[in-house]
């Protein structure tokens, strides 16, 4: 199944509860979309939201997050990966 | 230890025996700045690097990928994560 990393901005001085509520609102219906959000990282100073996921396409992971309520266009398939 | 993201832009067509090469390059000086780099994801297509990472401050995970040959400014502070 294809990783993706989409990033989301706009959420300066978000808090870890708020974070915690947002992301579980994508794991609410991501099964509809074949999608699993595995990891959210943030940023509260810039604003800036790490998401990685599995799923069938970028369009099912945007879908999901828009359906969610924080859409987002940048979205970036990950098909190398180091460590 | 505080966690880091930074990415990176102009990987277009990279290869992950590029890409492998290009991190073993950060971990080999890594250690001089109290940094370690856990994760690197590419997305040829776009270019895009993402690198998950673990150090002192964001200046000393700049400092290790510029010495490496692969700077970035993009670098974000991750205080918080869910999963």
């Amino acid at each position: 199944m294809p990783k993706f990393m989409d990033v989301h901005s706009g959420f300066v001085g978000v808090t870890e509860a708020q974070l915690k509520e947002a992301h579980e609102r994508d794991l609410a219906i991501e099964g509809h979309e074949g999608v699993h959000f595995e990891h959210a990282w943030l940023d509260p100073e810039s604003g800036k939201v790490f998401c990685l996921s599995t799923g069938p396409s970028k369009e099912a992971v945007m879908r999901v997050h828009e359906k969610a309520g924080h859409p987002t266009t940048e979205v970036y398939e990950l098909p190398i990966e180091v460590d």
